[in-house]
């Protein structure tokens, strides 16, 4: 059985954002409960080792809350995370790696554009090269993750390339970056034994034919909730980009998620990385019913997913 | 009034740490009131701007958890912290820095050798340098922060270079690497209107006399207490470095910091950056007992001290 428990399910920032009091936000300050982390997965088919996707900046406090990631009774120094694969190089996607020092050994696999933006960034240097090797992925390359102990995990893992853009601290000018390969993956998961599948894409900016191709009939889908409407930032105030400058699609529209997903047969649909102005955050708002009418979910820390 | 929370007293790795089951953290693991996050503290003399000292990992939490520095209402886009100052490079003083995006003006200041490092690594480019000027702290030379318009703080800050070591992940050789001025900054900070004062070093190699002559008589010190002894990790599996080899003064011995400072007439006294492998986090241990009764405290996040 492949698990995906969710560690986190907001966009960069957070919910709050640390300096943010938009409709969304001042409401989460208000309310602990409409709190939430940034987006991170973590995938397992035997629920004792898994493979983070993305290390985000609340990685620390969200293995504290999900017991599956607890170091196990019995010995001194130990973790159930086997590895962790980056689906890109924001900051939202790296920093948790920062938090996974100490000694543990784990693989960390990713694009070989982000594996060199790691390598220039010294301060990964806290991950000792001996014990956390950096393993390049090659998109429509299927690959089985390994366990520390050398053992194959049952995952596996195939990366593809997303409609995306470059990391944005990489971007050098105001106007739209050329996006290329390898800047955003999306992942499809399968559980060898029992073929059980599910896909992650945590940005994308266009629903190509052949994306769409691949998500027909899956089990279970984690798709970039990012905005509800492309225009979301600038209607709020908050900043001048649309949605696909920043690289998503947007949730509703006639070009959204919602429309362009409808119709491929998949089981389960879930927004990530639902970022804080973001009105289906609000259990009562419109935009929150719309979304679950139309069959997907909101996920929040801690949840677990089955396929 | 010179403010100062603590918003994590713990040393880096913070309590439990995500890999670690020794003694102190197994008890954490299993009761969620013992942990703690990470060393960072917020100083303020108006109660209304404050400065982070140091940017911890564990920062997006700590603001969450600290009322003080919430968004005011009002704002679309607000925050109270009006500057950073970094005593040192490490993974678990700059990290929080990359939850501080997001265009907030603020003021990032730093000794030159760290502002090369952050330079040096492009992650920090999330920190746009038309909204966050990277000033340089020359040891020794007093500076008033401003605030992010333009007013004067009322805070006086005076680094000063505290016996240490280079962070971690720019050691080159097993060995010892050899100190530098610049790698380890204490603070004195003085309430410019009542002159209130209170020191701050969370990294400390050595009582030097110049030193000890600075802190003689302060209202209010916060000193380094990661380790309770001098082989502490070596003793408990967990490491083969001793405290000097990491830069640190033991709490405990002849040569520990509650023998060295305990006749310098410090009015308050508080040990941070306390590592997990720390007894004194245990409420009912021996080691607890003995630095509270050498007029010591052991601090918890949000607690507020006042000079």
């Amino acid at each position: 059985m492949l698990k995906i428990v969710v560690l986190g399910a907001a966009a960069g920032g957070g919910l709050p954002q640390w300096n943010c009091r938009c409709a969304v936000c001042a409401e989460a300050w208000s309310d602990p409960a409409l709190r939430e982390t940034q987006a991170s997965l973590a995938a397992s088919v035997d629920g004792r080792s898994w493979f983070l996707i993305n290390a985000s900046p609340d990685l620390r406090a969200q293995i504290l809350a999900t017991p599956q990631l607890h170091p196990r009774e019995g010995s001194l120094r130990h973790s159930p995370v086997a590895g962790v694969i980056l689906t890109n190089g924001e900051i939202d996607a790296v920093t948790g790696l920062l938090s996974m020092r100490e000694g543990q050994p784990f693989a960390l696999h990713a694009h070989p554009r982000v594996l060199e933006t790691l390598a220039a960034n010294s301060l990964f240097n806290v991950l000792d090269p001996a014990k956390v090797p950096r393993l390049p992925i090659s998109p429509g390359e299927p690959f089985e993750p390994l366990l520390p102990d050398g053992r194959p995990s049952g995952l596996l893992v195939e990366a593809f390339d997303a409609p995306g853009k470059p990391a944005w601290y990489l971007e050098t000018a105001a106007e739209a970056p050329k996006p290329a390969a390898g800047d955003t993956l999306g992942l499809t998961l399968t559980d060898r034994a029992s073929g059980a599948r599910a896909h992650v894409l945590l940005a994308c900016a266009a629903l190509t034919p052949d994306l769409a191709e691949r998500l027909r009939g899956a089990d279970l889908l984690f798709f970039d909730g990012t905005l509800w409407r492309d225009d979301e930032m600038i209607l709020g105030g908050l900043s001048q980009k649309t949605g696909r400058r920043m690289g998503h699609l947007s949730i509703s529209g006639p070009e959204g998620a919602m429309a362009l997903l409808g119709d491929l047969e998949i089981r389960r649909k879930v927004f990530l990385h639902v970022n804080n102005s973001n009105p289906v955050w609000l259990p009562a708002s419109p935009e929150r019913a719309a979304v679950e009418a139309a069959g997907w979910s909101i996920p929040r820390q801690g949840e677990e997913f089955a396929a």
